[in-house]
């Protein structure tokens, strides 16, 4: 895993058509084109899994469809998911759950960041802390009654943003799209065939 | 990113007590605890997330409250975000919506296994591709009628597993957390403050 390398003190850039780091010529050139084209905003993302052993596995995106075509990254990215001892893993990975409050943080994150650049709203520093109620009956079956997925998650971000930007930035969360997908929830359809 | 060593041929143990490489002894062990005291079930997992620029920030996950006590993870884990150069990112890294296809991949795969271990179950290999459908008109705030989050997700796992037992290794997908979380819904309650 690469180490974490911030330099959340680092001043942003300064280029009027950058803010928040995010540059609004680029943004706004796909917002036009969307606009233009509505179409154009349809996209398929990907993920490709295997499994290792045990609670190990491994997920790998290569590139994803959109603007009606489609688009690689610039290079694959592989994620790793293990489970800890307790639940029979060697930790060598974020467990899934964990992931999803990753997905979670990182698109609450980028929804502010952006839609605070594209209204001229100025953050210097963002930082959030989740968690997540899980309660391991339902997941090992003891009770048919427990949920087996997450009951509630709480997120806590602290932004170094003027004063007055506060409640409008909050506002701007409810654009991410995984917060919408886990609050509306997603239909999903799992096929398993024999390899 | 660590590169992906996978090695989906090599033999799994044989060892009695080993299936699928979950150990039985360790994970029934869990099972026995929370089924003696369920309040031992009762998980809270965490994340703390940190804004780098732009459209790039970084999770960090140390450790999770779960068996009435705090459990260190025995490394720190860290997940990039990013987002590619049509939404005004770097590309350093998997994007929100893509990692929350690697958490739904890697929960239903290890749900699965595990599940199938404990029923004495089999599998040699196991494979996954997803796709989710997301229209950028919803995030980028140009129809409010677009949903903003993910509409539809397809998962084909592609299993190597004794015939007879697919439908019931589908049927184990059901246990997965992240799955029940994405289809359910869940609350999600985000504060935001001033640094």
């Amino acid at each position: 895993m690469t180490q974490s390398n911030t330099q959340q003190q680092s001043p942003r850039s300064d280029a009027a058509n950058v803010v928040n780091g995010v540059d609004l010529e680029v943004l706004g050139g796909t917002v036009s084109a969307v606009q233009a084209e509505p179409e154009l905003g349809v996209c398929r993302f990907r993920a490709r899994n295997t499994w290792v052993d045990g609670a190990r596995n491994e997920s790998r995106v290569t590139g994803f469809y959109g603007a009606a075509q489609e688009i690689a990254h610039r290079q694959p990215f592989t994620m790793i998911a293990d489970e800890p001892p307790i639940l029979a893993g060697n930790d060598d990975g974020a467990n899934p759950v964990e992931h999803l409050l990753h997905a979670l943080a990182s698109c609450l994150t980028t929804a502010m960041v952006a839609h605070a650049a594209v209204r001229g709203i100025r953050i210097e520093a963002m930082e959030s802390e989740l968690e997540g109620d899980l309660d391991l009956n339902g997941f090992l079956g003891l009770n048919p009654e427990t949920p087996k997925g997450y009951t509630d998650i709480r997120v806590k971000f602290r932004v170094d943003a003027a004063d007055g930007d506060i409640d409008a930035i909050r506002e701007l969360a409810e654009f991410s799209p995984v917060f919408n997908t886990l609050t509306n929830g997603v239909n999903v359809d799992v096929q398993v065939e024999r390899k």
